[in-house]
Parts: C-alpha cells; sequence; structure tokens
C-alpha cells in the first residue's frame, strides 16, 4: 500500500456554524505549537476545521474527510462558498513558525476552498471527546490562524446574502422554536436589530412559519408558543410570488 | 530577474458572458495540438479562458491576466462562483495528450477557481486581432476541454440564481434595450419561455425599467421602444418592499 499523497498547496477550510438560541457559533481547532523535546509552549492560537486535500480526493470528499478527522462529525451539509488565495495569507509569525515546525510538508502559498455548514444546534457533545475542536462564538472568533478572520467574514457575507433570499436561516433553528429564538437568530445573522412587533408582524405574513399549539416545556420564564417552518407551504407560496426578482 | 514560476495544480478558469440580442454568447479558446516538426493535427478543440496561476499573484489578479493574456480584454468585472477539483477532470485523451505535449509543467491533478463575467453586448473587436478567442453561443459550448462542460453549467446555474434575486440581467443589455432584446436574455438565462404578453405585464411592474421617449434606429422592422435600467429606483423601491426573503 502506499502512502496517500498531500497536496502542499491546496486545502481545504470549514467554517460550521450553530445557533444555540442565543447566539451564532462556529467551530475552531485548537493549535498550540510547543517545543519538540520541552514543554515549552511557543504559541497557541485556533484555526477553522482545514487541513489540505490529498491527491485522491475531490474536494468534497477532502471537506467530509477533515471535519469528521477534527470534529468526529459525519454527514454534515458542506457547501462550497469562495475560494482564498492572498498571497501574504499565511504570513502571520505564528503561521510561519508552524510551517517550520512541519517542515516540508506544506507549501508557504497554499489556496484554499471554503465550505460552510449549519447545523440545527450547538452541541458541544457533538464533538467527540479527546478532540483539540470546541464551538466559540462567532462575534469573539477574532485573531484566527492564517486567513482564517477573513474566510469566516466571507462565509457570513455569503450567508447574509442568502438569507435574504431563501428560508435557509431554518436550518440552524431547532425543528419547533419560538418567536425570539428566530429573531435572535436574524439578528446575528443580518448584524441588525430588530423592533420586537415589527419581527413579529413580518413573521405573520410568512405563511410558511406555522404556529404550533404547542409552548415550551420546562423554562424558567412563562413559556413561549412554538412555531415550526413549513418547506411545503414556502414552496407553494414562492411559486405564486415569484415575480423575477421583486 | 528571476523567471516567475507557475503552480502545476492550481488554474482559474473564465466563464465570460455577452448576449448579443438574440442568443446567449461565451468566450472560448481555440486549442490544436499539431505534433512537433509535421503540420499533422493531433486533434482540436476549444477551453474557457484559463490558465495556471503564478506564485506570486493571487487569484482575482490571476483571472485579470490570463483574460488579457488570451484575449486581450482589460477590467472585466470577473468575480469567482466556484472552484472544481474532480479526480477526472484531465483525463480525457485529448486533455492527456495535450499534458503529454506540455512535459512536466503540469500536474495532472489540477484544481481550478472558476470566474465569471458579464459584458454589455458581444462585439468580436472587444477580441484582439491574432488571438486563438472568440464568441461561441452557449448552446453550442459542448464538447470543451477538460471539465469546462460543467464549468459552464455551473456558472450559468450560478447566475440564474442570482437573475432571480437581483437585476443583473441588465449588465448584459446594452444601456437602451428594447423589451424583446430583455425577453430573450430571460429566456437564454433562465432556460425558460415567456409569454409575451406575460412577460410585458411583469416588466410593466417593475418601477426600475424605465420607459424612455425613443425608438430604435436603422432597423428593417418596426422600431420598437427603447427601455433604460434605472439602478436608483430600484435600490429605492427593493429597500420600500424588502421583507425578508418574500
Amino acid at each position: 500500500m502506499t502512502a496517500r499523497k498531500l497536496m502542499q498547496n491546496i486545502s481545504v477550510d470549514c467554517v460550521i456554524l450553530g445557533f444555540d438560541s442565543e447566539q451564532l457559533n462556529v467551530i475552531l481547532v485548537d493549535r498550540t505549537l510547543i517545543l519538540p523535546n520541552t514543554s515549552e509552549v511557543v504559541f497557541s492560537d485556533l484555526t477553522l476545521t482545514g487541513y489540505h486535500i490529498y491527491e485522491d480526493e475531490d474536494l468534497d470528499s477532502a471537506a467530509a474527510r477533515i471535519v469528521k478527522d477534527l470534529t468526529g462529525l459525519e454527514n454534515l451539509p458542506l457547501k462550497q462558498f469562495y475560494s482564498f488565495g492572498a498571497l501574504d495569507r499565511l504570513h502571520h509569525p505564528n503561521d510561519q513558525l508552524w510551517l517550520e515546525h512541519c517542515g516540508d510538508v506544506f507549501s508557504d502559498r497554499v489556496v484554499t476552498i471554503g465550505y460552510y455548514s449549519l447545523l440545527p444546534s450547538t452541541n458541544v457533545n457533538f464533538i467527540q471527546k479527546g478532540r483539540n475542536a470546541a464551538w466559540y462564538p462567532v462575534t469573539s472568533a477574532k485573531g484566527l490562524a492564517y486567513d482564517h478572520d477573513f474566510v469566516v467574514e466571507k462565509a457570513i457575507e455569503h450567508l447574509r446574502y442568502k438569507f435574504w433570499h431563501e428560508p435557509i436561516g431554518f436550518e440552524l433553528l431547532p425543528v419547533k422554536f419560538t418567536l425570539s429564538q428566530m429573531q435572535k437568530l436574524y439578528e446575528a445573522i443580518l448584524g441588525t436589530q430588530f423592533d420586537k412587533r415589527n419581527f413579529r408582524k413580518k413573521v405573520s405574513q410568512m405563511d410558511y412559519v406555522v404556529p404550533l399549539k404547542e409552548k415550551q416545556i420546562g423554562v424558567a420564564h412563562k413559556p413561549a408558543q412554538l412555531f415550526m417552518f413549513s418547506c411545503d407551504v414556502y414552496e407553494k407560496t414562492r411559486k405564486e410570488r415569484f415575480d423575477f426578482f421583486v
């Protein structure tokens, strides 16, 4: 059996996003450089779930394999959104030290293909124990390795565009959700604040957000009504209303 | 001066589209393999405007440089839409012969970053003389080199998505256009046929498609009324109407 060969200058980076009813979170991986034969930590920072691709795998397979290796998560819906090839994307001192430590395995000119994934809710149990990966609020994901601050920014920008045009937000909500959760998600993605009454008025015009005869259970506050997203109603009403790019 | 180094396994391919009032066209480049020291043509086919990137240029710069080198066109609006990395994307016999002919310059595992560009109208004069590039109807762009059939398909799919949500179609029309031209463009991109009366009824509801007090000049048929796209009106009415993903 011959060893699989990594492509030195092509990688995949995944922005895995999850909403925990309060804020939008992203999975990040610990990158700590420890001096060989000592326990001295040279630096410690965070990266997206990413790695180089093998010569014998396509981009989608590489993304799935990398996410599984780093988090244990399988069968995530992973979608490409942008590729990054700035000349200085690996030029931060930490990145240079890291590359030096890795020897000749990687080039210092790497083009990375960005993927994103939306998970229905964040749950630390999703990530297998013993992994160096964990959830972090997107708002605090700054000073990441390589150009990963920019990659996260671009993913959110992409998502924001899709958010205005498709009901993809519901992929991030639990199957049954409250309007307060929905408003918080919209605010997190769109980077804006909505007036509660106006927001609810708009939602009441969305036939595909269906009120249920159920309320929250086991909450400390007054339990709120639950809602569901109906894909059927959305598809039906969308076709009736679609008028080019109204 | 040291020679610039090409990256063996990373390229950029551009889908440059233009509408000539009748159909949607794409710029393709002739790829003819002639046996060295003879005039025997081994094969002849067509590729997108694409090439490998240099180690010292970023992706956007590479796209602009490649388009300029192959067509003479400068300052095109080039936008990334997708990256392609299937294992067999260079496995057609012509591609293998071509790679063999090129020697060790390129790898046979290449990831390509797809860009697209919309030109206001197709004009063969846009392409400098002596270039091997020319306009071809998108509908006839089949059997292209590498996976370029698929790249074109993906570009159209991307465009179709944007078309439903943004008035980008007007980038492909002349500044002053007829409704018949507009309908043909919509039909070409969306791959559908519209009833003339229904189409005009819909357009009449678009405040940003402004009728002019001008008609076509120098046409053999009865001159049609001209229209313009108003970006100001679009932006204004869009904000008023925007209601999430209505």
